[in-house]
């Protein structure tokens, strides 16, 4: 793949062509080393004009209705805020083929086709900050190119999401009522890094299974301790499809955002989320490196075959392999 | 936490007594490396006592049953054939707090009273071969303890799954009929991995539903590349409550090892997960020298300081990082 200058990049993003921004996106999303100048050139340029907007994470079960509220959310955003929103939709695909069987693609098409929003599907290969990463540079891009709003999509299962808290402000957990498989599948890692939990399709259920799931959601959080931001997060009840519930929540998120700015955590949070874009990058570097270390794989396949024959131990062939690397890197500088 | 010896806990593990193989388990599992050096001593003892099991994954989403269906079936093999089946319950669980909201803990009692059977409930930070790792060392003690039948059980989204079918022969993916969930939340990869797909709960669905879904599954199934193991992966419906479809899924499974165990090909996968085992212990204790390097620590507080302040970009930053590192490496050794 080839791309433009990062000059010509930068003022496509800059001047809002959507073309060039979500360019710009697929170069900061690239895994290949051959793209790592480009892509930190085109960072550095829109660093400047990036950390304006409110960045704001969304996760939750798959079904809980995530591409539906953010539709709903960010339609409400720009047209009665006048807002620019963009949707870094995302989804923790494959390690082997990536992406979805049914594509990610053809969601969000409404919000997609209007002039004032930006919706990114989700990538075959995006993870949430590790090895390859982009999330973290596409924000950053989106803010370049002018957009205030930023939503950013997970998938609430697992570890990702402890990852998008670190790049965005606020996080919003969507989970269905009575389904009992938010018991099972929204661990308290999710829950603890929630600053709002919205029941959805509030619709689609009784106003007592709303009332009776919101008060097990309020009694859950009330488990954690108190927030850094010394914010409460809500529980509040919605349906995207009939426009209930939007306004308290948006409402609250401006009371958030107000609060964090004024305190002082915004800036503490966001400082923060660098050390951790370090760390990660500098970890996701540190792996290249070594997969890319022609004497530990040659050593690698030496020690795979005698474990295999038990003539050593996993943990004795791995002391080796480190020491080969570390030493091979002095070999490779001198 | 201490231990006993290493010699104690190998022959305890040996003599089949499951206090000893769970302190094992929890020693493998453990991150510290304090541990690292018994835990070394310990497998090592337990490496040549294993291999002999026949390895399961049962993965999907939370929801589908899972527990439900490896106490039917896990029972069933104790039962009709005298198996001692050991589970290795999974549950990637929070990075921050570990664990569900609701304990894993309670899970399989029925299965974990049996004294053929050893069930060993998902840990607060156990990773699928990851950082901190241990289920690939926790089926090793759990063969050198004499059970005969391992699953891994894991969840079924993100990258996890991958992870279990490098540690497992056979691996099961266990899915609902028509509840749409498994469109968004299976992902091509984990459908890929399968070498069998389970429909769960039939007896709560039409047989005309689970007919079309058995079919739909078939359809996908067919889209991937032939497998290297010759076998084509069948779709089967069943009820872990009522105990219908387990016969043919024992049948099949004893099928498909028979396969693999003529044909090579579960020696050369064994082989090839060791491969990935030393790849990723490497990668692991690669990131823990980084994260132990009080240079690199000093640098990253300063390099944070300077990002934030937009002084300099986040790639320039990790490059001078990832140089400290390999060049603190260095001074360490000389």
């Amino acid at each position: 793949m080839t791309f433009p200058s990062a000059e010509e990049l930068f003022e496509g993003v800059r001047d809002r062509d959507r073309v060039m921004l979500a360019r710009g996106i697929t170069l900061v999303e690239s895994a290949h080393a051959d793209h790592r100048e480009l892509a930190k050139d085109l960072l550095d340029a829109c660093l400047p004009l990036s950390g304006k907007a409110s960045r704001i994470g969304i996760t939750g079960a798959p079904g809980v209705g995530k591409s539906t509220f953010i539709e709903a959310f960010a339609s409400r955003l720009i047209s009665s805020e006048n807002r620019r929103v963009a949707v870094l939709a995302y989804d923790p695909a494959s390690e082997r083929t990536g992406g979805s069987i049914l594509g990610d693609k053809t969601r969000m098409t409404r919000l997609a086709n209007h002039p004032k929003a930006f919706v990114r599907p989700a990538p075959g290969k995006r993870q949430a900050g590790g090895i390859g990463g982009g999330t973290r540079q596409s924000v950053i891009l989106c803010e370049a190119a002018g957009y205030d709003t930023i939503f950013v999509e997970t998938v609430g299962s697992g570890q990702a999401e402890t990852k998008v808290s670190d790049m965005v402000d606020f996080l919003m957990l969507l989970t269905l009522p009575g389904s009992g498989d938010e018991l099972q599948g929204v661990k308290r890692g999710v829950m603890e890094e929630a600053d709002m939990v919205i029941l959805t399709k509030e619709d689609t259920h009784s106003p007592k299974i709303m009332r009776l799931e919101a008060r097990r959601m309020k009694t859950a959080l009330r488990l954690f301790p108190p927030k850094e931001s010394d914010w409460t997060p809500p529980v509040h009840t919605c349906s995207a499809q009939e426009g209930s519930g939007l306004d308290i929540i948006r409402k609250e998120l401006g009371d958030y955002e107000q609060l964090i700015r004024t305190s002082g955590y915004l800036e503490a949070r966001r400082r923060r989320q660098i050390g951790s874009w370090l760390r990660e990058t500098l970890d996701a570097r540190l792996l290249d490196a070594v997969r890319a270390d022609t004497r530990v794989n040659r050593l690698l396949e030496e020690y795979e075959e005698q474990a295999a024959r038990h003539e050593t131990g996993v943990a004795a062939a791995v002391d080796l392999l480190l020491k080969a690397f570390l030493e091979g890197g002095e070999g490779d500088d001198g």
